[in-house]
């Protein structure tokens, strides 16, 4: 090995990602789409199949403190089949694998899986194998989900052109200001054990936090409206964030209008509740899992009526990602730092 | 959550196994074969892909002490190769998720990668996709392997018949052997720095721990030779562990000849030099990843000179897995106890 120390961190996550996969080489005919998007496609005799994987390690991607096992294993399957929809695919199964300290009962692995089973069971999703192993420490939990789609009918990011308009799923925001919540009440909880926790009219972002839904609705709504989108992504870390990946990958910028992005009334309560600003948080915050995606300026007649998708922004040539003021000023939108494995 | 709280070693490992997935109910058409095999088959538009999944934990499975990372990369992919091996399938892609503490340095990692890429070279599979994430503690390691099989081409472990011949490929104990040498080295270099590693004329057995091989060789001589196992399990657990498994899920029993028992001459040396004996040490090692299968008496003939399979013993009606010495006394092998989660 060579004297040379380079810190994982000075990379960034997709540096890295770049680093580690810039020699990877195809070696089937099958591989239709590799490492980059948010799933694989591989040819299955004419046929296509999309995979995609996520590993979530206790610490870093949950806190068992506020975190349910139940909601635990939903989310867990939840947010790979996130992955699936940002391809437009329909997920058909999953294989899980999980390493436990022997601080877990049977009984606090049957909530885990029972929360598993339950998202199965919502999206008819089959649990076709896994590994259960040891861990030194933490709960550490790896998910591979697969799906079908009609060959050559998946979205990848890279699709986006001039003009198209840009659509979100849902609203943003929501998850990141539930967190917020969960780690005040967590602190006062863990100052003074008498307190319980005040999550009233507050129910909203709490789910959005602990149990995200992967959105197969709006897949199926596209597909049923023949609406293709141009690209898609899902917004795990941020919509600004998303949007850059996008558009990065498909070589263009954009603009999106600050007054159109869809917060929820109770995000927004609870950004004023910690002096933030509502924007920023449905900018930056992760874990909304709703989908970003682009669409021709034709289709915008079939989207207006829509009560789950809005139309934030359009597509433009020139790269950079801005969003523009209701005064029509535009603040170009940077990569954030990425500092999880500093942590 | 209920107040009760089940130790997960009181169930063992394939009793946890078989709790955790007692409800476990199939939604999709497609899955032919789900949890309980090497791997799991599903149908893809009337052709078959066979999937499979592995955890490695550092500390669990992997000491980086004696285990280089290039080596790592290369096992972890090779050992979920050799369940795809096991159900007579074609390995054709893989995804890789890690889960790294700051220890390690990009350089680090790049090794690791190195030996992942050295494996799909050799065995022409791809890295389709991956997540790249921070461990609180130690190295984890997740793989999901899928592969293909001409329909109903595919061998479990359920199908040995009464007066089956049971056969292994290559030779068993080696890997056991390598660990147990390579332990004893780092403790004298633990106990003082200045002692280099004394692994002259045990090549081998090192190999076999740091750097197993997948059977693909042995599964396209069997399709060559048009010899279709009527059971296949790959060893990672040991001949014994394996066999018991093959035969409750077959509802057989089996005699293996101790004999028979494919053992090679470094393997048996380094029995000695630890006072074990050669036989338990082939019964009861793991890590081989050869392949462990039956056939019918009728493919005695196509078998009998290969260099690379030997038959051990045969399938018998009446349950209960026996050994049998050269005088003809047979002893009952029974499952050993599964301790990793008290670990």
């Amino acid at each position: 090995m060579s004297e040379a120390r380079t810190e994982i961190s000075s990379l960034g996550e997709f540096g890295l990602i770049d680093h580690l996969t810039r020699e990877n080489e195809t070696h089937q005919a099958s591989t239709i789409l590799s490492v980059g998007d948010d799933a694989a496609v591989i040819d299955q005799f004419g046929k296509q199949t999309v995979i995609t994987t996520d590993m979530l390690v206790e610490g870093v991607h949950f806190d068992l403190m506020y975190m349910p096992l139940k909601h635990l294993g939903y989310k867990a399957v939840a947010v790979n089949l996130s992955d699936l929809c940002a391809m437009m695919a329909t997920p058909t199964h999953i294989t899980l694998s999980i390493a436990i300290s022997n601080r877990f009962s049977v009984e606090a692995l049957d909530e885990f899986y029972s929360g598993v089973y339950a998202a199965c069971d919502k999206y008819h999703v089959d649990l076709i194998g896994g590994d259960t192993t040891t861990s030194q420490k933490g709960f550490v939990i790896s998910i591979t989900a697969i799906g079908e789609v009609t060959p050559d009918q998946f979205i990848t990011r890279s699709g986006a052109q001039n003009n198209d308009l840009i659509c979100v799923s849902g609203d943003l925001g929501a998850a990141y200001m539930g967190l917020q919540l969960l780690e005040r009440e967590k602190k006062l909880f863990l100052e003074n054990p008498n307190i319980q926790p005040n999550l009233q009219q507050k129910d909203y972002i709490v789910e959005r936090i602990l149990k995200p839904e992967p959105r197969l609705d709006v897949v199926e709504w596209l597909r049923e409206n023949s609406i293709v989108p141009t690209s898609m992504i899902d917004i795990s870390d941020g919509l600004s964030s998303e949007l850059m990946h996008l558009c990065k990958q498909s070589k263009t910028g954009g603009v999106v209008f600050d007054d159109k992005l869809p917060i929820h009334a109770q995000t927004k309560e609870m950004a004023e509740e910690f002096d933030l600003n509502p924007s920023t948080c449905a900018l930056n915050g992760g874990e909304d899992y709703e989908l970003l995606f682009t669409v021709k300026q034709a289709d915008y007649e079939k989207l207006a009526d829509n009560q789950f998708i809005t139309i934030i922004g359009y597509i433009t040539e020139e790269e950079g990602v801005y969003i523009q003021s209701p005064t029509g000023q535009k603040h170009q939108l940077l990569a954030q730092g990425w500092n999880a494995l500093n942590g």
